[in-house]
């Protein structure tokens, strides 16, 4: 069974290419909070965002475009321990897509300024949703994580 | 652009069909956090699953496999008034993506038991991700929502 999606948008970022998400900096989780960019939802959808300047926060679902092919175990970035791929939020995995809670910052028409970028120009936006408190949980395990959380 | 992805997976629920669902029970939106079911990761991947028992939380993407068509304004399940389809988390959107963030209570081989299980049985899974400190955040402002909130 294939399932076929068409974008309803491009995001628009200042990294230009995967090696300039790919550094040390970016190894804190909270490395991306201050990087800005800009989710353009096409013409055509505009509507579709009605009401959403409400939001603070909206989880925004893409394509990993410049993925190309998986394994099943993976490498983190920066680490040596082969994980299984459903452990990471590696980019090269069955089906490549990526989900990222971004930051409202402004509306303007069919495009949204938004802080927590961490995708780059050009990715292919599937869907943007409210982030609601039924997404906001704690206390949480991190598994193999939580020694990398140790470490910066 | 058409973008393909193929099921790694089914979710297994107690919910038998989109009614059930829609109850009023859920417009809580912890009336789900109870709901149990189990995540059927093709054997194919079950390689992928490796040290996921670590995490306490799992973002699953799935495939909203009983939408039918959408409208760019749409009434929110037991609302009145009309939001934009990206300001709620409708089933019914141009691209029919669902994310839920669900607890792991035991892995056995390719089945994932959970809670928080809001879709029906026989939805296709998509991708599934460690729910990181990245996916929390606080405080939130939830627009149109804050309303019912109060309501319930």
């Amino acid at each position: 069974m294939k399932i076929k999606f068409e974008p309803i948008g491009v995001i628009h970022s200042p990294f230009k290419k995967k090696e300039d998400i790919e550094s040390k900096k970016y190894a804190d989780p909270k490395g991306f909070d201050s990087v800005h960019g800009e989710l353009e939802i096409f013409k055509e959808y505009e509507d579709g965002l009605k009401d959403i300047e409400g939001f603070s926060h909206l989880v925004v679902l893409f394509a990993f475009h410049k993925s190309e092919g998986y394994k099943l175990h993976t490498k983190p970035l920066l680490e040596d321990t082969l994980r299984g791929v459903f452990s990471t939020r590696s980019p090269n995995r069955p089906n490549p897509i990526g989900m990222t809670v971004v930051n409202v910052i402004e509306r303007k028409g069919n495009h949204l300024k938004v802080s927590g970028i961490d995708m780059i120009e050009g990715t292919p936006i599937l869907d943007i949703k409210p982030y609601t408190s039924r997404d906001q949980k704690s206390p949480i395990k991190l598994g193999w994580l939580e020694n990398r959380m140790k470490k910066t």
